[in-house]
């Protein structure tokens, strides 16, 4: 990763098997399917990855799973959040030793953390490893908001380098620019906000929707890059529909659902999370015929 | 207004003489500017314009200021909003017969209204008048938030037309665009929005700014109008600290500050409002020293 | 008001005759029931009131019908405010004249207000009239929030002597007690909350349902004053479904709705206010049903 | 448990070492305190019992000696609350064996959980065990709310016989009452509303204030049993300024430093909590000395 990561940053799923365990080898055929796609990097253990529902052992088989079947061919931006600053570190240096390019870490929290404790539990786990480390912003999971001032503080810890912003607000975006500058490293992980975050200055889309439709999502990307705003635009309209969709339902359940529709056998959600209904997965069928994802019945 | 107008709507404010009336003379010179410096046009009694501050007889006087010096060079947009149906009815004819282009309405509300209530407040407006209404959806002034689905549904009726969004909320614009197609005449109220609003597909952009930076908001519409994502976010960047700053501390307050500064006697605000702290002009002074509006001291 | 003000303070609706003007017979009538009843103040021009939707002649006229009417036999508090400070301070000194106790103030706003700016509008009008002030907070309505601190600064005032608090928060009302000590005279103004607030040192309780429940109310207050717990309890849980419905859909219709169903002819509202939906009115037939304000049918 | 419980129930912390394993000894200590200080129930692993951060043999370890000191001599509600159902249902089924008189579950989420995700894992782990199960609402920190209805129809699972609200809303626990009867188990999480919450006919009160103030929170609790409203507002009053510090700094942080104050050496919290700022512990310290429990200096 010496020249910044750019482009689509695709989530896959923890796909599980009937019986409840992991489904590594699902897992490395989705990742196989959007590194072929031509995805630009590739984040397991992300929120769509139900990371805070694995075990231990679990986070670092997926880790170990994904890393080996993108075997370097693009970036890998590996999740390893935990409440503890401990158990973060300890995730941190796993990825590290797998070969990670960098880790992604949301400041999670039960009790509302004070800055000076947001701060001091990222700089504990930059100085644990050598490898970037993304902080990522999404209080509608994390429950606690990091605001654009405290993040430009984050980014002057050295390994600090990248940004994942989730809270849907081009303003915040906006002052990140502001704040560090046309060539601030941010990503954006609200998916109704793809177009209008390209144009804030994101560098890149994190999202779970590149295991469903990544030449779509690719294909805004490079409308942007080439200054094609009509079509750019056009694009975007053509998918919004499907992006309103998974983040209205919820990854998990919504994915899980598109890659059914789709013929892949994904099998359970981990419980509490249950499958979506059928009339929301009759809805989710029109919205991938119109994409032309699925076939016309 | 045969054709839908695009582009560049400004706010003249309601500058006051020392004696508490309206400068007639000051506020006929303001909207000159505007129209001289090509704003596509212009929109007297809107918030910048602290409508609801003034008295019935006011309002008229203003309206009629505004539309002798307009004289037909550019559309107009008079704000003729009043928390009972029958004062709303009463200024939009009275806007009618002055010649307005059009008249804009707020729902304002006392008591929360009923999606009924809105919808019949609209109707019996648009009954009362042959030009065309711009509905305003702002729930930070008018206490009250008019969904995607009610717009939509009020703009159905024959002369309302136009629609004027402040939510600050892009998921909003991009919701209208999908429910009532491409060709929804919406605008942006929301200044730091901008650029994200023409993205999403915003006709015009609805700015108290264009008294202050008219020739910047050109600049930035007439990029997006030829597709120059680059330039367009440049100049957006540029002018973003101003729109930030007005936003943050009201329109009356900041524009008139800002008119100060250029040398304009704008006169005192209308009590309970307070101009400009001076640590607060000293800030807009540096902003505009930024934006080459006023020379380094 | 030598003593100060303890007990409920009845909020008259403004009812209006089907040509739609004030009727001042009506008024007079629904005033005098609450003082007949034992009602121990009367509030005109409230929320309840609908004092917002007045002109200027009609808010004068239903102050001098009320002030009138009550005839001294109980204190008043009349609505002045505006959103100008000039206007404010005019309804003032004109409800001062006619013989008002004491006046009450919401800071309504357009623009918000600045603390500065709500303490240079109480201020001048303090200054302008002799008699007592009741600050009242109710951001639902207003469109701003009034902290603690800043009322606390506001009772510095010599002659703004009570608080009104209506945003439905126990902790506010507990922060005023402390801030200004356990004889600090705020009166309750959420419906829902007139236990709590009792509880938590409240004087009084500002409720529109003085004019169809007058004797719950007041069974209320005797509860809780000679400190009968279970009483209290038991007379609140009792009236409390008629509370939530008049909150839940505005008072104005709620509050007009129940007259009708007691059978005084009120009138239509002001537009765009409509009548409750007749379906709400039966549910609000069963409530007055059970409180035996209504025979069993 | 055959009679309701009711009264004080105390939430002790886990106290660590200096070496950041938990320290057994002191955590007994603290329990003993309670108990004989004559609070009426115990609840390990709590909020307080920073639950979330403990890893899962550090929990079973806590819930056992906290039921070994307590020995039956007061009833006991464990913490057993994960993301997953299948953690919960274990952690239920081990305290179950261990002997507790109850377990309490906060349906934490991720993902915001849907209704129906919601009671099937409430449902779940209540077919796991037979001891009753405590619904405990708090989104502030478990990310999701549970509303009053689901509440409800979550109490009509058999051994879901109690619910803990931490809204800090009144109006939801008058729902409660309105919903269940009045002789629905509710206890009350939020220490400020404490006195409010008694008056709606709260059975107890959930606080982590009982290991620095018990005297206090029992004097409360028994004023209000035998309806001595005056004594219950003037204890309430007193002990105020003590919960909305706990609240403001969040219980951890501000417990552990009370406890050091008063001379019990606590250790460090778990990372990335951090001990209250030296200011903040002065604060405090005042508060304290105003109660009290700390001599003046």
């Amino acid at each position: 990763m010496n020249r910044p990561l750019r482009g689509i940053v695709g989530y896959p799923i923890t796909p599980f098997t009937d019986r409840g365990s992991v489904d590594d080898r699902l897992l490395g055929d989705i990742v196989e399917g959007m590194v072929k796609a031509g995805v630009h990097a590739i984040a397991p253990l992300g929120s769509a990855g139900v990371m805070p529902y694995l075990t231990d052992s679990e986070r670092e088989a997926v880790a170990e799973t994904v890393l080996e079947r993108v075997a370097g061919r693009v970036p890998t931006l590996v999740g390893v959040s935990s409440l503890t600053t401990e158990r973060t570190a300890y995730f941190a240096r796993h990825a590290e030793k797998l070969g990670a390019s960098s880790v992604m870490i949301i400041p999670m929290s039960y009790w509302k953390l004070t800055e000076k404790e947001v701060f001091g539990h990222f700089d504990a786990v930059a100085k644990a490893i050598s490898i970037p480390i993304v902080v990522y912003n999404n209080p509608a999971t994390a429950g606690i908001d990091l605001s654009p001032d405290l993040i430009a503080k984050l980014l002057q810890i050295p390994n600090i380098t990248m940004v994942k912003e989730s809270t849907g607000d081009v303003n915040r975006m906006q002052r990140f620019v502001q704040l560090c500058g046309e060539d601030v490293a941010f990503y954006n992980g609200s998916n109704p906000l793809a177009l209008a975050a390209f144009m804030a200055g994101a560098r890149g889309w994190c999202t779970a929707a590149a295991q469903v439709i990544p030449k779509l999502n690719i294909e805004l990307f490079d409308a942007v890059e080439r200054g094609d705003l009509k079509s750019a635009r056009k694009s975007f309209y053509r998918q919004l529909p499907f992006l309103q969709f998974i983040v209205a339902h919820g990854l998990p359940r919504s994915i899980s659902a598109a890659l059914e529709l789709m013929g892949t056998r994904v099998g359970p959600l981990r419980a509490p999370l249950l499958p979506l209904d059928r009339e929301k997965v009759d809805e989710l069928r029109r919205i991938l015929v119109d994409l032309e994802v699925l076939p016309r019945a």
